[in-house]
């Protein structure tokens, strides 16, 4: 069932700001676990040292000045090292990794602040080294609910400043990127409950995660 | 006599693999701290915490699979980072700067490379936020004698491993530049022995230093 050639199972969670993911990439890593299931947890950008200093880099604006294609390849070069060294190793291995935003993220952020679709596409293959996901949760909020969400939770980084109508035309890039493949892709609704969206990302993952030690 | 509204004074020093820039650029510093100046010594890419870090991730070879454009963008931000939060403040405060390598690297290395001439001038623009050097020492070194030396010292980097064509070719981009512009350029002669290079860059800089304390 898994599209990579790896035995492992590659779960992305994407979505706007406060959508939570985060919370949501924690819960599924515990529920996993409890169905003792080898699993990774990471994160996007960041998840290994050089990841984690674009990271840095990335939030705090300095790539900004230098314009949005920028910010697109410094998010291809830490996803790039991401793969080869955390997630194509894990998925050899058997493990689930769980990634919280991947490159769907860059397709709808960069996308919608006008990098060529031919520009993220060349840097998608450059940094995937063909590494996909099996698996990819897109958690779907109305931005201004999603927004007061993230607000409530710490000062506004380098995205969150953003205008409401950004925020709502990513929205539509991800819902657009799930109707275009929706092999890989679950809309799950992220305007309801943590115990609810968790319910639905569990029952996403169970139907489709190939059953442990059988074949792929 | 400085370039810069700032009245510090700004020295860079630029070459190919083994013409000892490195080295110089300590003993330069020894040299004018013995002269009671107040001095503060670094190095491209790094200087500064994300400058070391794209320094690891360029020497490394990460950024190469994206392409040459990729590689001067990322020497760019580290320079940004670099000018906003070293090198300006310490011009600011009347110190004289010692850069190991500087934009003009980047002309030669990115544009060797294939980077249209354009688009180094807009990243250049972006990252020096109007500090430019005002003395730039090019240390000029047969490439096989360069390689030679640095051969001895350490393991190749992403750089050294480079083709002789390739490394000849910088070098005809260094000359080209102080030919350009003759205000701002010396062009040492890195084949002789290190006391006589020494003697050379003290020379050159001891003409264009405006004298401590002075109007500049």
């Amino acid at each position: 069932m898994a599209l990579n050639p790896q035995p492992g199972f590659f779960i992305t969670l994407e979505g706007g700001e406060g959508s939570g993911k985060s919370t949501q990439a924690r819960r599924l890593n515990a529920f996993l676990r409890r169905k003792g299931r080898d699993v990774v947890l990471t994160r996007e950008p960041g998840g290994t040292t050089h990841g984690e200093a674009i990271r840095e880099m990335l939030l705090s604006g300095l790539i900004r000045p230098f314009g949005s294609e920028a910010e697109a390849l410094f998010f291809a070069v830490a996803r790039r090292e991401h793969v080869l060294h955390l997630i194509r190793p894990a998925l050899q291995e058997g493990q689930v990794v769980i990634c919280d935003r991947f490159a769907d993220s860059t397709r709808a952020y960069q996308g919608v602040a006008g990098v060529a679709p031919e520009t993220i596409l060349r840097l998608e293959e450059t940094a995937l080294c063909d590494t996909h996901p099996d698996l990819t949760l897109i958690l779907d909020i109305d931005p201004s609910m999603g927004l007061a969400r993230a607000a409530g939770r710490s000062a506004a980084d380098r995205f969150e400043g953003d205008e409401l109508e950004l925020h709502e035309a990513r929205r539509q890039a991800f819902l657009k990127i799930a109707e275009a493949e929706p092999h890989r892709c679950v809309v799950i609704d992220a305007g309801l409950s943590m115990d609810e969206i968790s319910a639905q990302i569990e029952a996403a993952v169970v139907a489709r995660l190939p059953r442990a030690g059988g074949a792929s």
